[in-house]
């Protein structure tokens, strides 16, 4: 483990001190591990709250600003921030227009995050929760965890939020997109904990993984590496089927790094796919390639897609303005 | 080498052609290696042309749209361009308001920039240029190469031009610009060559390289290992005597992560850089931490600094919109 970092247990900390130092004009911290918008959104206005553990940088703190996420509640590296750092975030940005909660569905965050909700609610905050289930797994019967796909949530459900849509609007617009949009990962190198220096999992030396999670949690099938064009076929298949998708939709497409694949990989990779999609008469009206939720140096990328109508398309493109992604 | 390419030969031609599709709205291909704003700029302002080998995503193709490049030259991986694609770049443009062409001062850029602008002139375009020197050497007698700092000039510069200013005006502020900015980069991982499959140079495993350009060209300052902090002064040191930093200053900031280096160890490279220059009274007003210029999954970065008056500070907060950077 070669890395630019001083003592191992501050990690957190000093990643997100540098990163609203770097960018203050969009978020500021409000406690050790709560990021929140530098400018508040007014209170009329429904507020989206999420949580992660840190290591994802972006993600998922990175996407707390106007336009996004109002306050994001960060754990250790690879780890949930506990029950009280939630509920301060959902005390922070507590209104009568609602919260909408967003947690990605892995088992820290959504035991933290039923804990915090019931605290919260018990205190009077109005809170719905989406749980996104977004991930292809390699059999039906496996459930779903929350990939990338939270980034379609901030940045679709904020901008409504943003129009001020209601909760009840707000909370319907995320269940729909939870359920027309889908990420399948693909790891060819494995990420070191930062702290601790521990791998999970192993890949050999021309091997990679299809469907393998976040953090090479095991479990997806390890094939021989495959040309950029072929990979993308493989992935791209899976999305089709789990969203059924044909001829004539529109989906926004995103490759997502997961840190040691180049830009220069992820944009090939997303030509690849536009010719895939192309192919079957799919039209990608939206799109994205760069680091969104990254493992450390892990090596592969996730394929998200959203299938998306004139609405989500409209709020797509709205104006947002975070760390990691900002629209003009 | 395990990456997601197909023909190692198609590499430049696929991830630009995956660019302009992940971003149609900002950028377009008009030949196979010629990047350009989806929507012209108007003739009566003054054009920013750059050239640069691709393999360092999102640099610098990556930086053309609204406010910051009107069309880029790109060569194949970690090459200049040919004079005849820059010759195509500059005629693409033409305009009796001008063009500034900024060049990183690298050999074969600089040859072929050089050849460019003469057979420009003799078809009477109006061409200014820039040549970026602000690398900092090991030793004051070495002529300091091109880094990350053209980021400074697409942008600033490309902020005046958008106003409206004279090719006059911008070309005097692309050399303050220069005078007044230095980039000095720290090399841990040597990158692969994605379609050769060399490396460039050797790194103890537990070694560091201190000014060590762009590639690892080799030339810099090997020790070992050292903190974050440590690092940064080691860096920031060098920064503040080639700019002649005093209290009071106020600087942009950028921590430029080279590829593998992740976007967490930014953020903390940039929290140690907040707290150097504040214990120095220099006051940070403008800041990145992000891969701006990257070498493959080379391990490192760039710190950059530019100092910064109201002018400059005014140009780096207007808006843009380029695949790379955008500010809203």
């Amino acid at each position: 483990m070669k890395k630019f970092i001083n003592d191992p247990n501050d990690l957190t900390k000093e990643l997100l001190l540098g990163m609203t130092k770097a960018y203050p004009s969009k978020v500021k911290l409000v406690e050790e591990k709560l990021v929140c918008r530098a400018v508040e959104k007014v209170e009329s206005k429904v507020a989206i709250v999420s949580l992660g553990g840190t290591g994802h940088e972006p993600a998922v703190q990175g996407f707390v600003g106007e336009g996004m996420m109002d306050v994001c509640a960060a754990g250790d590296i690879w780890a949930a921030p506990g029950p009280p750092t939630l509920l301060s975030a959902l005390k922070q940005v507590n209104r009568d227009a609602g919260i909408l909660l967003v947690t990605l569905n892995h088992a820290g965050d959504v035991m933290s995050a039923n804990m915090a909700k019931q605290m919260a609610e018990a205190e009077g905050i109005k809170v719905e929760e989406i749980l996104t289930t977004e991930e292809v797994r390699p059999t039906e019967d496996e459930e779903g965890r929350g990939l990338g796909g939270c980034f379609f949530i901030y940045k679709i459900c904020g901008a409504a939020a943003e129009q001020g849509k209601s909760l009840e609007e707000v909370s319907a617009l995320a269940k729909k997109l939870n359920e027309n949009m889908a990420t399948i990962a693909v790891l060819s190198e494995l990420a070191t904990h930062p702290s601790t220096g521990g791998v999970c999992g192993e890949l050999g030396e021309n091997q990679m993984e299809i469907c393998a999670g976040q953090h090479g949690e095991g479990g997806g099938v390890v094939m021989d590496m495959a040309s950029s064009k072929e990979t993308i076929k493989i992935l791209a298949d899976k999305l089709v089927e789990k969203l059924s998708l044909k001829s004539g939709d529109d989906i926004i497409c995103i490759v997502n790094g997961s840190g040691k694949t180049t830009l220069m990989e992820q944009y090939i990779a997303f030509n690849d796919a536009s010719e895939y999609f192309a192919g079957k008469g799919i039209n990608i009206v939206g799109g994205h390639a760069n680091e969104v939720l990254t493992v450390q140096e892990a090596g592969g990328y996730q394929l998200m897609v959203l299938k998306a109508d004139a609405e989500i398309k409209a709020l797509w493109e709205a104006p947002c303005d975070t760390p990691g992604y900002t629209v003009k």
